[in-house]
């Protein structure tokens, strides 16, 4: 194909797509006259996880440029692609975890079971965060996290069975990134939501009666959407 | 209790308190002396209060007195309480929700049978997210949520246990806001862990036999920690 149908079937400009060619990202197209060079479908999908990692994950290009190269050393290691794409592996660059709550990360890891690499960003995100959740009384302790590692079990679980079936590992990668870092604030909204209908469900009907300018305060689908301050 | 004692007792400045008072967030304290004042143990639950709504919530000093001016009206309604304090029920000057994937929630939510109010900001948090996950097809229709949803409800269930004995409306708001903003970047490191493990399980023993210098490219909780990109 020609770098304008590249362009449009992967949502990259042509510009872009020069940049990434400079940069050394894609291989340049094969010439096929002076000024005019084709282009493949390993482009193709090479150029959509290069979206993903720069545009979606927010990789710098020094940065996708090393995930680029470390998947191309081994393409057949289903677990080392997906390490890469969703950062399990930690790339040079990235800056060294903090060693605050890392007893009680160890602790929760080894009561799952968990198979995670001693570097991995993730256990040095959860460790900062460990901290104010337990210094504020949040959580009594980090036992209290172990339901939710639970859940987070069966949501790795869903998340693994969606990327089943993908074709090539530049694929695989870019369906991993897309799938991570865009669910996140679709997870979060579907937490807050279901709070409400939990909250709804336990608190809701046992309230006393309340007089009728309040009654759409309850999380009644049908409430005529005024907003319950809007009364004040 | 003195101001000093107040500040230490919630780890807000002396300086933040003062001005919390002169905006009308927390009644002033009880004249004992013409330069001194007494504060009890109501001012410290608003105090703890304010700061998880400011300092973790991320409200403005004005949508904070109006949380709290709504929450004293009815504070014997806890669904109410909650959605004032979650965001469940939206404030008057956040901005209107975003019409573009707000039929796929209303089909997911009914779906789920979720009391979910019109307004509820993460309605269309959840519609924002939708459109970016389909357009680049991390996940084929908005039905694929729907085992999400289900684990986020769990979720829900397990925080709202969490909530359960707080003594009053304030300490009730306070700790809703705690554990479910700092919770959220934990639940997603939780995820990300889960996943390198939820990997490690499915292909990390499939792959073909590596050369030693790779051994540590999976996910063995004892790997030696040197990062796999740096023998490039």
């Amino acid at each position: 194909m020609r770098l304008a149908e590249l362009s449009r079937r992967s949502g990259v400009s042509v510009a872009s797509i020069k940049y990434y060619i400079r940069e050394g990202l894609l291989p340049p197209g094969r010439l096929v006259a002076a000024t005019q060079a084709e282009y493949d479908e390993q482009h193709l999908r090479r150029l959509r996880l290069i979206r993903a990692l720069i545009g979606v994950r927010g990789l710098s290009v020094g940065a996708t440029r090393e995930v680029l190269g470390a998947l191309s050393e081994h393409p057949e290691d289903v677990h080392r692609v997906l390490g890469l794409a969703l950062g399990a592996i930690r790339l040079r660059d990235e800056p060294p975890p903090d060693s605050a709550g890392q007893a009680e990360v160890d602790a929760l890891v080894a009561e799952m079971g968990w198979q995670v690499h001693r570097d991995a960003p993730a256990r040095a995100d959860l460790a900062g965060t460990l901290a104010p959740l337990l210094r504020l009384g949040a959580l009594p302790d980090w036992r209290a996290l172990l339901p939710y590692a639970e859940l987070a079990e069966r949501t790795a679980v869903l998340d693994l069975d969606r990327l089943d079936g993908a074709e090539d590992p530049l694929e695989l990668a870019e369906r991993a990134v897309l799938l991570t870092v865009l669910l996140e604030p679709a997870l979060l909204a579907l937490r807050r939501m279901a709070q409400e209908h939990e909250s709804a469900r336990r608190y809701a009907g046992a309230t006393p009666a309340r007089p009728g300018a309040d009654a759409d305060t309850g999380a009644d689908t049908d409430a005529d959407g005024t907003g319950v301050p809007s009364a004040r």
